[in-house]
């Protein structure tokens, strides 16, 4: 096999033989060569010398495959997404994002070009939350039974002793946090998706977000949970941890930040805002007497200036009729936020 | 939405919302609903009290994407070869495997019939191997832009403390074992796909080594490492293993334990059965003084009973030119095995 320049994916670059030893070395040590990933076993051999010295920390495991359309829009592209959507997944436990790996599925004649772009996105996301990616998978599928790229990136963190956080433990008086505006990722997409016009100034607002969550924990401790509203959005999100904690949550219309323009798409496109996806934004359930701490905290984070107190949880009562998720309207009226019913946005992360 | 029946994969399966939690609910949790798995955060919180009670033990990690077609074959299915890849990634570098992940790429249409299948053959391979599904994910893509089912594993484990194992500790006088027949898998599947004849009594091999390979271990400490031969079969592992060791590894074709049925497949079809990939053998390389002890360990682990010696590792000569794996052939003579070029077998695993 000579050296010359192949320009797309080859279904030999998923054989297991040397034209994906030479992708591997080339392009991913090259964008991406952590000294675990270069050892080239089939396992990342990982120190975990952090978990040994605090006694009863434990492990932070999670998983997301990335089949956004299109791979490239304002704002990022599905290698920055790939990446930032685990650390964030991992970092919502309270946990110190360490390590990540990537699985590939490429489709036969992907261009190579576009697939630098992409794993050179990932490195630089990958710097941004501080996390090494120490192994990988590529596989490729015959042109037509896939869709360019897909990315599957699992991660692994480490929970400090005695940290406990989950959607199960939101409690009557917590006050509700959220990082910044919502909708802007589902509006970048989908503009750019159908060439829409008012597509040129909404951008995707992939972004890593356990420093953020770091800063909240360290004058939070109180810290209930935190969840990122991806698919499904914010009220999807909501509706998970009232059902999982048992309780009422209230969210002040006005509170929610929301950009203008977001705002004017949704109105014209018949979206919902509080069901469109997220990817840099992350919902904090925090003791009440700890929120503003943790809102300041927010605020000064370099993804969190816009970041706003949005409700509170109380408990079920019997008009409720069980868990629910109510919008306090700037009308003065109150509506139910319910989970996302069918599907607004295909393939939206 | 009712609770009628649902025999396909919709788009909003993915889409964040009640169909998609109706899915995890009904589905997932039923058949492999770990803890963790059902505490429904968006990362698995995990202990790991092994870990801290064995100072300087390490954690080991690795990712696999499953693209295989057909989904179903004689011997497994794509579920059964997902929990055996990934369990045997991690478990060659003698880690005990304790959690995996899965992440589901379903194409829309996908029968729910064939998804629930695939869900309760992933389930009984976890439990033979002994490990926990803790967190997951599952993304939908339109007809057209996927192949049914893509499914990506990940797993962690624990690497006991003073325990390396790793493909560059390979050296001259080290024995080179197989734990059984090679080719059975990639066989099963061609013929399966291509409806050939011979197809009836050829089985995959998948399985999962995780067992297999702790009592190698216990027995031969001075393992120095494992690798599973799947994509690019018995030539490129070796090759690889070559490489990161710059040895030389001579191996006698007549000590390599091949069905006859397979054989003459490969004969028919024109496949080096040193290419072909296995899903549920290992090839270990272990001190020659402990060869005999890891051999009858092997054999007798229910998925060994075939294991051989079937090589040495050398060092390089001048006349090699380098890292290189040699076959001496039963005719006597000796031929360069080399890492299997373009590609043989597309979507094997």
């Amino acid at each position: 096999m000579n050296k010359a320049k192949i320009d797309t994916v080859l279904m030999s670059h998923g054989s297991g033989g040397t034209l994906m030893k030479r992708l591997i070395e080339e392009l991913f040590y090259e964008e991406y060569g952590s000294k675990p990933l270069l050892q080239g076993d089939d396992a990342a051999d990982l120190s975990c010398e952090e978990m040994q010295q605090d006694p009863g920390s434990r492990l932070a495991f999670s998983t997301d495959t990335f089949v956004v359309t299109p791979h490239f829009f304002p704002g990022g592209d599905i290698g920055r997404l790939a990446i930032c959507g685990t650390v964030n997944d991992v970092a919502t436990s309270g946990a110190k994002v360490r390590y990540l790996s990537c699985g590939f599925v490429l489709e036969e004649g992907f261009l190579m070009d576009d697939l630098k772009r992409i794993c050179h996105s990932m490195a630089q996301a990958a710097q941004e939350a501080d996390v090494q990616i120490v192994t990988g998978d590529t596989k490729v599928v015959d042109r037509g039974h896939g869709d360019g790229i897909f990315i599957n990136t699992s991660g692994v963190g480490l929970i400090p002793a005695g940290r406990r956080l989950g959607g199960a433990l939101c409690q009557p008086g917590d006050k509700i946090l959220l990082s910044g505006t919502i909708g802007d990722h589902g509006i970048a997409i989908i503009s750019t998706r159908e060439g829409l016009s008012f597509s040129t100034t909404i951008e995707s607002d992939a972004a890593p977000l356990n420093h953020l969550i770091s800063a909240v924990l360290e004058v939070a401790p109180q810290t209930r949970c935190f969840r990122d509203p991806t698919r499904g959005g914010l009220s999807s999100t909501l509706n998970e941890l009232a059902l999982q904690s048992n309780t009422v949550m209230t969210i002040n219309e006005e509170s929610v930040p929301v950009n203008d323009q977001v705002n004017g798409a949704c109105e014209m496109l018949g979206y919902d805002v509080f069901q469109v996806a997220n990817e840099g934004k992350i919902v904090c359930v925090v003791a009440a007497q700890e929120a503003e701490a943790a809102l300041n905290a927010m605020r000064c984070s370099k993804y969190g200036e816009n970041a706003a107190i949005i409700g509170e949880v109380t408990s079920v009562q019997a008009q409720d009729g069980g868990p629910k998720v109510y919008l306090a309207t700037t009308f003065g009226s109150r509506r139910i936020l319910d989970m996302l019913v069918g599907e607004q946005l295909p393939r939206i992360c």
